[in-house]
């Protein structure tokens, strides 16, 4: 086992060793983790992440539902802790499915939420997130391309690639866990995080990786795990300035969002997962003016959605709330790939180099 | 320019020309296409793939309707013919914004479906395909994994790879176009296509592809056309076996039926993307029986799916016609990944190699 591997099983095994002594003590067993409503939630100010507030909930086996929960979690932290063992990983639904081969009826899950919800209770009590357990997400498939060479721990052996020379149009696929990876060398300025397949197409096929030292990350709409955190090991490894390119509505300034603060199902793997110094490239609603974009006029739920963002801790800066602002007012959204409006090379001989001189990471 | 676009490039051209010489011989220039309304698609029994019949529609220039969609065909071949010099490539997407550079206010597209729709009638007619034209999708993003060393074409040069030795776990990314590649070397006995990420990773992990000769091909649910048309070639040009690895359910059955029959929407394709010998392996409704899986209710729309299934040409076999009634009668679908719950080796151990001696692939 790595030592990481080792880490993770003792933390398991401690949270086992836990029950053990407050049965030994005469106690009723207790597991106690943060309250993971929202309103449980608060943004950090001084991290720029979510983190959870003071409240907890106490699952204690006083309950018949509450000593099930436990039961659950041992047979959980039992399966979790041969699997560091033997070098082995699961998905998430795996492990669900693979409570039926349990011997105890009652430790089986009755729905995959169940299962989802304890692996997150586990990460949070752990300390130790999914990834170090070995659970892999159903997909992942994020790719990267540019002037880096990295070394992937697999399976077969270690691999090292670089991520122009190495693979194919496609770019360096991402594996579930990133942390598999260490970086070796690198020629990059900068990282860019791109929502669009097609956008991110088009810098490949335009070269904005060579010409600019660009590390082409592409989000596929909002990124897996796998990718915010390897966006953030760019930033904080190789100390690259991460900036995030999508389209100009509400959703995808969640995006952003996402990438840069965190969410706030994943509250306790802010700290993992964010970037918080991650910068927001566009489409602005100030773009739509100024470069006559083409547009879609908002819908009801766009509209809903910017308000809600006006209140939104995360967005209470003042270039948001100018642009925000502004979105409501022009009441139109633009996509991306409408900057070809203006010619397929537009947005890398134009649109880029000038965001990325305004923003300073050019 | 290489010979395949020179050839994609005088096809279009001579659509162009056609019309011109219609304009010469003093007529009203007009461009016929198989009329595509469901109605128009036939089942071609001997080659069991979907194909147009043999009504056709005009689009002709009699009318001020009809001369503006030959009017957007015309700057589409213009702009296409000069992407091909240039060897240059574009989203379907970026073709619609890009329509609002052109000078002539009446040739650009009202929405994106119309420019969609004239890609299609421009495949059609000039008996090329979209990938000829250098137009990629906005998502690709499958994978494969296996015995396999290709040669891609990529704008940077060509790239050697081996689909094992010089991926990491991710995999290697197929390109937009799959006809930049080079089959070079492999020591591969079939190819398997598989629905799931889950899946995939865990028939990966177990080193499936190694220990039986697999190339592990993640279709990634409805497979996009890159991955379709890849499979084809495994089949066609390495001579190998390809079977298909899905969920339990009619959506799934569909997912087999893309890959083997193709699609209503790209009945004009059938005999580049679909591969009529690809064969099913499960999960099997007689598998939910035989291995006592995990199950899930079927809903309403599963029923009607599994109905319409069963007046479905592509159907019409004793095996789909003993499973789908089967499932009709115990009214349960299952999971790819509810073999978990036998443990995480039944399907590499026990499953698959049963199914595939079964079947003759082993």
């Amino acid at each position: 086992m790595s030592t990481d591997d080792t880490d993770a099983r003792e933390q398991l095994l401690d949270l086992a060793a836990q029950f053990y002594d407050q049965f030994e003590a005469g106690g009723v067993p207790s597991m106690e983790v943060p309250t993971r409503t929202k309103s449980n939630i608060e943004y950090d100010e001084d991290k720029n992440v979510w983190v959870y507030g003071d409240r907890t909930s106490t699952r204690s086996a006083k309950s018949v539902r509450g000593a099930q929960k436990l039961l659950k979690a041992v047979y959980a932290i039992e399966f979790l802790s041969r699997q560091l063992e033997e070098d082995r990983s699961s998905t998430l639904r795996e492990l669900y499915y693979l409570s039926e081969s349990w011997d105890l009826d009652e430790a089986q899950f009755s729905s995959q939420d169940e299962s989802n919800q304890l692996i997150e209770d586990l990460e949070i009590v752990s300390g130790a997130t999914r990834e170090d357990f070995h659970m892999r997400p159903e997909e992942s498939g994020a790719t990267i391309m540019g002037p880096l060479e990295l070394r992937e721990q697999t399976r077969r052996g270690e691999r090292e690639i670089h991520c122009q020379k190495d693979v194919g149009e496609g770019g360096y696929q991402i594996p579930n866990n990133p942390d598999t990876i260490e970086f070796l060398d690198n020629d990059a300025d900068f990282a860019l995080c791109v929502e669009t397949g097609g956008m991110r197409d088009r810098l490949v096929e335009n070269g904005f990786d060579d010409d600019y030292n660009a590390i082409i990350v592409h989000l596929k709409g909002q990124p897996a795990r796998a990718t915010r955190r390897i966006t953030k090991r760019l930033h904080d490894e190789l100390d690259l300035p991460v900036v995030v390119f999508t389209d100009g509505d509400p959703w995808s300034y969640r995006i952003y969002g996402s990438v840069a603060y965190g969410s706030i199902k994943s509250a306790h793997l802010s700290e993992y997962l964010a970037t918080p110094e991650a910068d927001f490239v566009g489409i602005r609603p100030q773009d739509i003016v100024e470069y006559d974009l083409p547009t879609d006029p908002l819908s009801d739920s766009d509209i809903n959605a910017l308000e809600s963002e006006l209140e939104d801790p995360r967005y209470q800066t003042e270039f948001w709330k100018e642009q925000i602002e502004l979105q409501l007012d022009i009441e139109k959204k633009s996509e991306q790939q409408s900057l070809a409006s203006r010619g397929l090379d537009f947005v890398t001989d134009t649109y880029l180099p000038e965001r990325l001189t305004e923003m300073g990471v050019l």
